[in-house]
C-alpha cells in the first residue's frame, strides 16, 4: 500500500469542500495503529471546524473524529491491540490531528478501546464523542450519585440520549427536556424517568411540578446560549451544573442566580486530550467502560436513517446544517 | 430587662445612618440563644446592605452579621450552650435576620460555636464570615488536596488572609498576590510560600515561574470583577477556580477561556443558610473547627488597629468605603 485515499477540504468557511484525493500511506510511530475506516459519524464540533468557527487542522484537512473500523497494523510499543481487532474511538480531525474520512486513519492508541461487540460499526461510530463527552460531565465533573436527580437538557440529542442512558446507568432519576411526542417516546426508551415538553412548560413549572420546588441535584446543558440560564433556574442551591462548548462566541454567561444558589458550574470540552496529548488514556479507559455498558444492553445510540458514503460528506454536513437530523449522522466509506 | 439599645438604621443608600434607640428585649424561641454582645465585624456584605447594593433586612434594620460575647439566656431545647459561655458566629444582617449592632443580639445555635479561648472577643469577632465563606470555598467545594497548588487572590484581604491560613492547614502549597512588600510579609505570617506582586508581574509570568506553566491546581477569586479573568488563565487545565460575590454588578462571566480548559467553576455565597434558614448547622460545625484550628496556633486574624466603638459605626462605614483598612474592621459596644 503506497497510498491511500482521503476525503480531503482545502477551505475552511462556507466554500470548505471535501474532496476526494491520494496521499501517501501514512507511517506509524511509537503507540500508534492504523485503522481501516469501517464509519464515521458527525459531530457538531466537525461541522464548526469545516465553517471556520472553531480551528481546525492545517489545511489541506482531513475531518472527522468518531471512527469504528479494523485494526489493520500496528505501530512498535504497542501492546494492546493486534491486527483484525475491531475498534473504536475518537481519534482526530481537532487542531493537530488528522481526521476519520479517509480509508485509512492513524490512531494514539491511548484513544482506542474495543468495540462493543453486540453494536455494528454503524452503531459504534456513533458514540465515541458523545459518550466521552456525557462521561466526563456527568461521572468525571458532576461525579452524579445514585438517586440523585438529574436534569439533561435535549434528552434525543446526540449527547443528550447518550447522557440518559449513563445517568441511568450510574442509578440516577433523570427528567429531561423533549420538543414532542415522538421525541419524549423515544427519550422514554433511553430511560428518561421525567419528560418536559421545554416549549410548553416554564422552568418554574417543572421544578415545581418534579422537584417540589426544590430544584435538580444536577443540570446538565447539552444546549448552551440562552439555556444556560433556564439550567440555573432548574438547579438546587448548591447543585451542579454542567455546560458544554457550543462555540466561542455563547461563553458570556450571567451567573447571577448561580452566585445566589452557590451553584458549580462545569465547563466540559473533550477535545482537550486530542489537541494538548495529554490525558489521551482516559478516553480510552471510558470508551472500554461505554463498551461494557453496551454490551449489557445499557448503552445504544440513537441514528438518523438518513445515511451518507464518505463521497457524499458534503451532502451530510449540508442535511446536519439543515438541523433536521436525528441523534447521530452516521457515514460509510 | 426590659428594653435594650439597639443601633438601627432607617434608610439604605447614601443616606443611611446608624442611630441609637431602645427597643423592647427579645424573646428567644425554640433553639435561639440571647448572647451579649462584646464586638463585631465589618464585612463587605453589611456595607452592601447598608449603601442598597444588596437586600438587606426590613427597615428600620439591625445589621452587621459577626459576633462574639456571652451567652446570657437559653430558649426552649438548647443542649449546647449554658449561660456564660463565650461563643462567635455569623448570626444575622441578612434579609431575614437581625444584626449584631445592639447590646443583645438574638442568635440561632445552629450558627454558633463556642469562640476560641486562646482568641480575645475582639479577635474571635473578625473570623465568622471570613472563615466559612473560605472554608466553604476551599474545602467545600474545591475540596483541595494535600500538596495542592493554590493561588489565592489578595493574601491580605479579609476572606484572603484566612483562606491562606486554611489552605496551609490542608497541606497545600499556597501562592498569593500581594501589592507591597509590608503586605507579602504579612501573607508569609500567614504562611504563604509564593509572593506574586500583581501590579508588577503579569499572569503569563507568575504561571511560567510558579508553575512551569502548567497552572495551579486551585485559584480562589476573593477579588471578583475583572479579576475573574486572570483567576482563569491562572489555573491548570481541569483545574477548578472558587469566586466570591462581589456585587450583583459582577456576574456577567466570559467563560471562554475556562471552556478551553475544561474548568470547574464554584460560585460561593456564605450567606445562603442565613436567608434561607438551610443548613445553618454546617456554620456551627465550621466554626467549631476553626477554634480548634486558632486554638493550635493555625488561624488569627488580621485586624485594622483603627478601633471603633458601636456608637462610631458610620465613621467605621466610612472608613471601609475609604478602602484604607487593612484585614477586617472590628467594632466594640
Amino acid at each position: 500500500m503506497k497510498t491511500i485515499k482521503v476525503y480531503q477540504t482545502r477551505a475552511y468557511g462556507p466554500e470548505a469542500r471535501f474532496e476526494l484525493v491520494e496521499i501517501p500511506a501514512p507511517k506509524l510511530s511509537s503507540g500508534q495503529i492504523l485503522i481501516e475506516v469501517k464509519a464515521t459519524s458527525l459531530n457538531p464540533m466537525d461541522n464548526k471546524i469545516l465553517r471556520h468557527e472553531l480551528r481546525g487542522p492545517e489545511l489541506p484537512a482531513i475531518l472527522h473524529g468518531d471512527v469504528s473500523g479494523v485494526v489493520s497494523a500496528v505501530g512498535p510499543n504497542v501492546d494492546d491491540f493486534i491486527v483484525g481487532n475491531e475498534v473504536y474511538a475518537c481519534a482526530g480531525g481537532f487542531i493537530g490531528t488528522s481526521g476519520v474520512l479517509a480509508e485509512f486513519m492513524v490512531a494514539d492508541v491511548r484513544l482506542v478501546a474495543r468495540k462493543p461487540s453486540s453494536l455494528s460499526f454503524i452503531e459504534s461510530a456513533a458514540l465515541p464523542l458523545v459518550v466521552i463527552t456525557a462521561w466526563e460531565s456527568l461521572i468525571d465533573s458532576a461525579k452524579i450519585l445514585e438517586g440523585e436527580h438529574v436534569l439533561i437538557h435535549g434528552g434525543i440529542g446526540g449527547v443528550g440520549h447518550v447522557a440518559v442512558q449513563l445517568a441511568k446507568a450510574k442509578g440516577a432519576r433523570v427528567a429531561t427536556t423533549v420538543s414532542s411526542k415522538e421525541a419524549a417516546k423515544m427519550a422514554r426508551n433511553f430511560g428518561a424517568d421525567d419528560i418536559i415538553y421545554y416549549r410548553d412548560e416554564t422552568v418554574e413549572n417543572y421544578v415545581q411540578r418534579l422537584t417540589n420546588n426544590n430544584g435538580f441535584d444536577v443540570v446538565y446543558d447539552t444546549v448552551g446560549g440562552p439555556n444556560f440560564e433556564n439550567s440555573l433556574q432548574a438547579v438546587r442551591t448548591y447543585g451542579r451544573v454542567v455546560t458544554v462548548f457550543t462555540g466561542p462566541e455563547a461563553t458570556v454567561l450571567d451567573l447571577k442566580t448561580a452566585f445566589f444558589k452557590g451553584v458549580s458550574i462545569h465547563t466540559q470540552n473533550m477535545s482537550i486530550p486530542l489537541i494538548t496529548g495529554k490525558g489521551r488514556e482516559h478516553h480510552g479507559t471510558i470508551l472500554k467502560e461505554a463498551a461494557k455498558l453496551a454490551d449489557a444492553g445499557k448503552l445504544k445510540p440513537l441514528i438518523d436513517p438518513h445515511h451518507f458514503t464518505f463521497a457524499e460528506a458534503n451532502e451530510a454536513h449540508a442535511f446536519f446544517e439543515s438541523k433536521k437530523y436525528l441523534g447521530k449522522i452516521v457515514l460509510t466509506p
